[in-house]
């Protein structure tokens, strides 16, 4: 009956978080998602969104009943014990996330020691991956498939699309 | 009902190993503390030995009745399968051990993917300690009060306690 | 007869930084503790506030009569230079602050080569503090003892107490 | 006939910059130093001004007549393929480079297969040299002389010199 | 016209090395894969066995004419300079092997300064691949399939093949 | 009145260690340069030979009166107690060596915490340097100028020396 969370910016969703929520929520009788609300920083997606996002990503996860998307402000420890989480589920990709991560954990057991962080290691296939590469990808037109959900590429679509069927029309109006 | 492994050489057990042992039992229905057996090897305490040490260094530990200490040879991933252990448990210390236990973690995975290898930070307490170092102390006389359980303490004053109270007996005849 | 110079923004000085100025002031004749002030970036202390903080928190430093709390803009190496002292001094706490330490040694050699910079390891104690951690702590009103001197509780006690006991008082008012 | 692209920012070109010129120079029939144009970022030196930069620096390149400086937006992979270029050099200081360039050389992989990385280790001399060291030593009067071309000191005395021999004046009239 | 030159082991070669094989040849004139061979180390493969695996390997690149395989004693870099092979290429696979090779890089241009290494990143699909991993693998029966060619695998299969049913053989006589 | 210990094998001195002692010993008013006497690892050179070494090496530092060459069995941390040493100076060379020294510096104070550590930057011209490495060179007739002081390679010539001359000898009388 051990409830695990899985906290993040999700802004937007990848495959490598899906890997990893999948994996996880196989491991533990409860899995929050946590999506981190933070009001001075401007995320592409709002978080309402995000939590749409999520949501329909987690479909496609063959055992998704034990999954919940959420949200919170302030303090993930705060957070997780209100919710009586007691593991923190954390991916790392090859060793670049390895340090500050490791000061979370150590300064998120001070908070609250009852707190236990888990590390589980992203697929390699993923391990180039991350939020931002994506917007970037997206900022420039090049492919999304496979590193990202299909709804989260028809969000980036959507987002990024009327800019870009406004220059379509403008180069098209250049013939 | 999931099972985990803990697998190393514990030669000797360290409150370091301790503290990992305590907190991944407390996660999961039943926690194997594997000791790999290596025949090339020349560990300095036996493989019976090494199982009688942890066997009553675990009896401090609060909830340990789904701790079992074991045993295998050959491939870690083999060994789980074969006890129905679904989870391979960690520790970290600081980023030395990384590297090395990523490689393995992917390793293990590209043997068996239903196998999940998940990574506990070792407490900072201990993050200077391993068996090699416990056995260096020993060998120089130095205290290991707070490094080890007191029953390791016990089994290493026996195996150098000879040799030392010979040394002893040599300097008490040169006065 | 040497003088170390031990520079940071101390915003504010948590006791990580106290266990370093008190283990460095113990190595030199005469310890420096310069504090960056850099007119572009706007700290939660001005300089008169950290002034103050680091000269009431060494008061408890047993032996402190060899600490001098100072501040500089510019190059530390031309301040070092000004103020005599031949010997920076940094505190290194796990390996993550490792690589920019090392450049910034190396750049710093490389304007004045007599100018020495020696490292500490700081208290695995405080290998999770930093000076951000304690103000994201303090900004959900999460326990800061242990983690900085209390004359900086109550100093941020009193920058974030407003909205604080504003949120006090309408749970008050809740009853 | 292997087109190798140098990509980077070069605000402003330093020593390090020019020795890896050199070399990737020396081992491909054509090198592309590719100035990354990012419309968001405020660079000190305007696009315009790091071309002029890098063509009066590579001056000194005994053998230059296979070197271009040009500039792009947007993706490099893109850029890449459009200019027939298939490998791309970049340079790493000591470790510090290292995780962020692994991340982009997969990154740039997947999205265009074709397309090599290649690593060469920027000269010791010039470990601890970046663009933002350079221009804060010269904000700082720190000397140059060694870590930037003679054309970049001339440059960055003319942007920093109005100000500074404003100061001057200031200091003379005082006296 | 220029001469690569890919040190190593391979004892044996994976499919990791023959990725690196593959996409060096494709940026030379001519690749030289070089097995330094150490009198004082004992390989699990014979040089000359060591050699066959090789050749029998690189038939299965497309475009191997400018492959030759090779073997050296002593030092790289007079090695190489026989040869009149100018740059090394060495794979990196994540970040494990970095220091190391950075250090060697380093030396062999104090020995030999007109000669370059260049890194090139390990297929992620390898990363956790050694050839000390494939013999542990191949000691315990695990499956070899994807990780080294099939001409390796026949070979180990020789190796332990004997052994194998030797015990195997031994067991069946026990019943 | 600080006295500082630089500890190491010193299997040869090289001007790596050179640079450390030569900056460490302007720091303190005694060095006491410690070779580790190890029973159970077998040196090049013997203890007395190494003891030779440094001693000659010294001479050319300009002030080197406040420098005494020892060596030690046992504990570090034992000894440096013993001879009143209260502060153990390490080199580091890039990032290699800190994982390992951070754990032992840690261990040492465990033992002693009156005992400080602190860590000096290997000059980059030696980053690469290290006594296995000049072993290296030395066996394969590659050239040490500028590696080692000119004693340690006199040394170095007689070791290998008859062996190589026997070689030539060898070569000789087959003309």
């Amino acid at each position: 009956m051990t409830t695990y969370i899985y906290p993040g910016s999700f802004d937007p969703v990848t495959n490598g978080h899906l890997d990893i929520i999948r994996r996880a929520s196989a491991m533990c009788s409860k899995l929050i998602v946590a999506i981190g609300h933070n009001r001075q920083k401007k995320p592409m997606f709002s978080l309402k969104e995000r939590i749409a996002l999520l949501n329909a990503a987690i479909e496609n996860i063959e055992c998704n009943q034990n999954i919940e998307i959420a949200s919170f402000e302030g303090l993930l420890a705060t957070y997780a014990r209100k919710r009586g989480a007691t593991v923190i589920v954390k991916g790392l990709r090859a060793m670049s996330d390895f340090e500050y991560e490791f000061q979370m954990a150590l300064l998120n057991e001070h908070i609250d020691d009852s707190l236990e962080t888990i590390f589980l290691i992203t697929n390699i296939k993923y391990t180039y991956l991350s939020s931002s590469a994506v917007k970037e990808l997206a900022e420039n037109n090049a492919s999304l498939r496979g590193l990202v959900p299909d709804n989260v590429i028809e969000e980036l679509e959507q987002k990024y699309g009327r800019r870009l069927s406004n220059a379509a029309d403008a180069r098209a109006a250049n013939h």
